[in-house]
């Protein structure tokens, strides 16, 4: 191994950029020459390879999104794409791959793994549903970030004893708002892993009401339903006793600047990435394992979704 | 002057605790007992006014929303409640009443003087348009969190060289989105007070595109126009070349610990209030001209809106 | 088990609040009364113990610091405390307690246990020393206080072409330093476990001048050494070349709002403190073993100090 | 007027770079070419100057401190200097200058003017304390800092009933201690204008405690004593009643994405600076007069500092 390249690719999340300058700086202190991709598989397609140094990758680890792009690619999609894909990098004599991503991106990866570029994949969404994990690089900042909003939307509520519905973002999973709902004190938590209905929602918040609570927040997955219809219904069932407002606050929750825990997680995982690609064992995705960094095989991670821990569920309950 | 009372009303905004604090430390250190009511005029109306000492108002000037509750109040409007009102005070020995809030809260403020008890209003809002004043208390905090969503929501938009199309509060002025758009780097910022259309963003987003940046930052008055009817319009007109989404903070936009600047200005405004009150000056609201605490009639507070100043809205053209 | 109650002791941190609010929220599901004892072993000798509704710990999980009380109490160490502190606690009808601390309180918690009440462990502390757990509630937080810190450091930094030697809390381990250093971007990072010199620092910073880096930062643990003499040691070596600053952030990093992971581990813990007294398993911390809850004798807790993660300090060289 | 240039000078302030991008910005839609000075006036006296285009400053609203550097220049004091200084702009056809920092960067500004190069003063310190205006670039967010400070250590106050005393940045003013105090809830505030004695603070804090109150915030201007100084002398006079420790933010007060208010009164400083340019009224420093953007003669703003509201101390002692 002496050259390799490093792309994000799918949707973007909080310490992207960190696990970039783990893989430059651990690849160029493990005497690799190391290259980004700009503008994830479509830039890989069209060339757009960049060698970088040691300083390229200054002042990076704090900052949010990802510096070198993570534009979503059909094209990557078509039978030739995979080979072509390979070709470019052997061309530019790069012989490993880091794909910084999700399920989507891993595919991709997997095919241009068989084309003789030994890949290695980091977990980067905010969904923290990749299989074969238990972490994934942006989560913790976007449960800070809808904590953060559920904080604000308390102040409001307590103040005019008013009802809150906000989505949290999560299409196949609740982790987001699992997390989030507990972490911000949320009083109901609707994912899509637990069957609920509007009437129970309603049951919960009456009774609420009656044991003297003036406000109430309910979280709701973005798999789980729509947020607006729920606080639609709720306020249509209870025109007089409460006052319901839906919030949705969409692709906030995926911008920022990372949380440490996420800095740190997207570190090792560069590090050990560039580990991995040295020791000849491609084809793996770094991930957390019973908490320490692992090697998982890539097959694995797209395997389905990670799903909840249901006592996780059962806490929320508790607590609420 | 013996005993004087403070409510909050209208939609809450950060800062109004501190408002609240300094007018019972204040009006204590002047010899004055102070009362809290407790639910805005409905609280009034029902009589849940508390005395309150120099130790209940602590740890309240850094809390978001108004822990007082500042509930809406048909009832209000009804031709018996001002005197109902000013008669419930003044069965508690109550002989002044401070109100915190708008426009809305001052046309009840300003009957209930009619019937003997002298009246001084603060503005507390959110959307900066009260005439008579440069500042109301919450503006500040709530530009500083449009502010915030903007960054975040930059992170992604850099990320995948997307739009977005933010709706900032504010259904009667641009206040927010014009101090919130320019502070947050927005590209383009629409506003009620002055007339756009959505082929003159498209006309500006593509010449934008042209000059070689990648994503874009639109920031939309909720008086202004529909934040997702832009989006959309935006989308289909542009399908291949921009990929625009929507967003709408909503009511994040009220909460949140009040900044620096609204603490203060809430304190002075409440201090001055009670001085009003004690110099004999009912009938007037606290608020800032010339970038000094000053009092106004509170007949100018109710006399429309304050609109924005054109030639920030030139210095945003500007910039952008 | 009939009735628990649950203190804080020791140095506060964040997310103490949203352990006791788990122990109150969780134990009442339970069927069990909950008491909290307000400051700590002095307050237990004082028999300063409350019974607690589920309502009475609403809008606690966001709070910093310990709204209990957390001082730490000589008198524990007398001979004759413990057996009292067990005697006030069965008068009461108080047949199990939850100490949230560290090492000296869970030395206090052996002992009452020795009295015939047992006794369950959660490790509150920004040290993240406690042995036998993966992780210690507030730590978390206090690392993102940290990188705040830095981040705003690295402005001025740059902006002057300055050194800044900043002094992280943790007198005897370098976790806070470790962690919140690699998350902020240190360049040089000195904890107690790894021996340094002056000279070596000096030798790195020279090193990094030399290609090219215009400002440093410098991250000290508190246990391994004085953040004031090795910046006045830099700077007298280098008068002309380095603009050498010393800061120490000290008690910030003890405040504020718990992070999401330190507010969601908290909640865990005390879930399964309530259940390790339920099921008649005292005498054990809960902590995180691989990544998971874990139960572990109370006497593991409190041999000696978990040490950092060499790998960990290597990735520190790696990454600067 | 065709060409202009801009540099940053004296202690970095948050809000510069959004001066800097709204001259360029402005200047540019002005007709005129934009320069950036690199390093203060040492980068001036070394002809680090580079045009720059509208892109050059994208993404540089929200960066705190000064991109551009600046470094304070001994040589600027030189008789030659300023000469050169404006022989320099000259050879490079550059016939104006905004110069962006505090009093001894205008007495430099005021010495090149007398050289043929027109000169503008923008105010940027966090120290709030230059006469002629209301307010300075930075001091905004110094103060939200300071605020954020306290918050925290307040969260370890109240847990642990102790005194802390912090040290506020301001050698020559209260400014940055007052503001940031009164909205941090500091129970007392000492500032170089206001004589005290610690005698007087140990009676007030022995007052405070009598009164019930807990813990104690002492908020110290760092012109009024030694922070470290008067914890120790507290803790000497109060071994047993007081816990009392010390606490110096330093630097971290100066950094930090720069608020809403900064980066606006920023930018319409910026604009202003080159109207003044373009309209031929060199000499002057753009400030805020009677809460509007105004333009002083720089040799006002040179004229000893502005001393705080003394009302402002009345309020503080009020409220406490």
């Amino acid at each position: 191994m002496k050259a390799i390249a490093v792309l994000t690719s799918g949707g973007d999340s909080p310490g992207m950029n960190a696990a970039v300058r783990a893989v430059v700086r651990v690849g160029i202190a493990s005497g690799l020459e190391v290259s980004c991709v700009h503008g994830g598989y479509s830039g890989l397609l069209a060339g757009d390879i960049r060698q970088m140094t040691h300083k390229d990758v200054s002042n990076l680890i704090q900052a949010g999104g990802s510096v070198i792009g993570c534009t979503r690619c059909q094209e990557m999609f078509e039978d030739y794409a995979p080979g072509a894909a390979a070709n470019i990098l052997k061309r530019r004599g790069i012989d490993g791959l880091v794909v910084i991503g999700g399920e989507g991106s891993y595919r991709g990866a997997i095919k241009i793994s068989q084309h003789g570029i030994p890949v290695v994949g980091i977990p980067g969404t905010i969904d923290n549903d990749i299989p074969g994990t238990e972490r994934t690089i942006g989560f913790d900042t976007a449960c800070d970030t809808l904590v953060d909003c559920l904080g604000k939307l308390r102040d409001t509520a307590a103040s005019h004893n008013r009802t809150f519905v906000v989505e949290a973002m999560g299409r196949n999973g609740g982790w987001l708002a699992l997390y989030g709902g507990i972490a911000g004190g949320a009083d109901v938590i609707l994912i899509p892993e637990v069957p609920w209905t509007n009437e129970e929602v309603l049951t919960r918040l009456t009774a609420r009401a009656a044991s003297g609570k003036t406000f109430h927040l309910v979280v709701i997955s973005e798999g789980a339903g729509r947020c607006t219809d729920l606080a639609g219904w709720l306020q249509a069932q209870t025109p007089d006793e409460l006052e319901v407002r839906a919030t949705i606050p969409g692709h906030i929750q995926r911008g920022g600047s990372p949380s440490t825990a996420d800095r740190l997680f997207a570190s090792r995982c560069g590090q050990r990435a560039v580990e991995a690609l040295v020791g000849g064992r491609g084809g793996v995705m770094i991930g957390e394992l019973d908490g320490k960094i692992a090697e998982v095989p890539l097959e694995k991670a797209i395997e389905g979704r990670r799903v909840i821990d249901k006592q996780l569920f059962e806490l929320a309950l508790a607590l609420a």
